[in-house]
Parts: C-alpha cells; structure tokens; sequence
C-alpha cells in the first residue's frame, strides 16, 4: 500500500530533484523545474553573485556552472520545508564536494569541500512543485560560534 | 485622491519598512513585521550566517545586531517584486553604510561599507504584508564579471 505524499514530502522531492540535476549537469530537467509564469519572474543569487532574474538568465548561469564543473556532489544537511498555500520555503546546509578538470587527461582535479546554505523557494503548478527562487550563500562561522571575535569572519553588524 | 496601493507597491513598503526598522533598532516593529502562524516557520540568513529558524531565534538575531551597531543605513537599489496569490518576493540590493561605537565617548566609530544581495519572502496576512524569510548575502563580485578570474571571487563552480 502505497500513501499519498503530502505537500511537504512532494516539495522535499523537488529539492533533492534540483541538486540530483546540478549533479548530472541535466540542464533539460533544470528548465523543467524552474517555474514558467509569465507573471512572475524566478531569480536565483548563488554563493558570492549579485541577483539573476528570469529564466533566461537563471538557466544560463546552472549552464555554465555545470560546464565548468568536472564533478559536484551535494549532500543536503539540516533540510527543512514550510508549507503556505502554494508556496513553500526550503531552507537546507549544502555541503558540497567539487573537482574542476584535471591537469592530465583522464584524471579528476583537486576536490574542494564548500558549505553553503539555501532559501529555496518553490511554487505549485498544475505539474508539480517549481522553483521560485534559489538564494545561496557561503557560511562563514561555525553554528555554535553566534558571536566571532572582531575580525574573524561575520559579525553581528551586518543584516 | 488617492488611489489603493497595487500588492507590489504594498509589498515593497513593507520591505522598506523592514530595513528602516534596522536603522532605527526598532524590536517593536521587528516584531510586528515578522509572520506569526503557527503552521508556518520563518527563517533568516544573515551574511555569512547559517539558518535561522521560528520568530524567537530570528527577532533574537536581529536585536543582537541593532544592540551592537551605533549606525547603520541601507540604500537599497534594484529592487524588484513578483507577487504570486498570497507570497510575494523581492530581491533588491543593500548598499550598508555601518558604523561600530567609537574608540572616545560621544563619536561615531569608523564608517564601513558592505554590499549585501537579498531575497526577501512576504506572505499576506490579515493585518497586510508580514516577512516570511530573509537572506542576505554578500557580493564578491561584481555585477559586470560574470566569469572572474581564477582566484579572484566566485567562480562558477557554486552553486
């Protein structure tokens, strides 16, 4: 017996679904999810960019992101989803495993470790979950480290 | 005569409103702008911050933030909302002029400035537009290099 998943489970699914694709570089399933609404306009900010708005510009980014990108692995820590009508909010820790192309031919590059957490935000329509908006950033201080010493990574001056 | 103020126009009150509360280190209004519902979690990424989730952990940070900053102002530029049924979205760029307190009593500690992304989630509730999520991000690089070299900033290997 099979149960219905609910909106959250559904919602949780096109999460893991966006990073599966970033992983694969499957840019025909990327332009799948990406919400297709001529009245509202996806964006997308990934760690240390300034805003992209639009499809057109959201997509190209993963495309070159993908690209360039020998292997990337994400595993989504610390995953939790809100649920409002036909909105909702993921919020998630991407620890990422990355390797550019190698030297030698043949060979992986030098794999780099990133933590990066993200507000996703998706939206249902008549086929699903679709992404909303993507924002992404590099986490600079530990969790249990809420006040840095002066000097040492980000302080609590900046909102 | 006045006309009624569109979704988008009301929502992009309420984001300025949002950070003219930070200005002014305004709990009170912090703590009516932010989403009260039991069914639905607010977060909040502050800069180089991991997640921070439900109205006590938030409105915490927040307060941290204002007790800890002599001056702060955001101008905020390329501000941009998509407003969905219920939820509304914008993404807009902070330009903070911050000041910590002074070495000598009665100056202004020295001035810094930071560049900051957002995307700023509003949900609609009985009593108007209420915040649902913030994240903010710094900006590395800038918005005409698109592809930095080696080294220098975000590469496109994040995502």
């Amino acid at each position: 017996m099979t149960s219905v998943p609910t909106d959250s489970e559904q919602v949780e699914r096109a999460n893991t679904a966006l990073y599966e694709a970033v992983e694969r570089g499957d840019t025909t399933a990327m332009d799948r999810m990406w919400l297709d609404d001529p009245d509202v306009e996806v964006s997308c900010v990934h760690p240390g960019w300034p805003v992209l708005r639009g499809r057109s510009e959201v997509l190209r980014s993963f495309a070159l992101i993908m690209a360039s990108t020998e292997y990337i692995q994400f595993f989504l820590t610390d995953v939790e989803v809100a649920v409002a009508g036909d909105t909702a909010l993921v919020t998630c820790t991407e620890n990422i495993l990355s390797g550019g192309p190698a030297e030698s031919e043949g060979e992986l590059g030098p794999l780099v470790g990133q933590l990066v957490v993200a507000t996703n935000v998706f939206r249902r329509s008549g086929d699903g979950w679709r992404i909303w908006s993507h924002h992404g950033s590099p986490v600079l201080a530990s969790e249990d480290e809420e006040e840095p010493e002066e000097g040492e990574g980000p302080g609590p001056s900046a909102a």
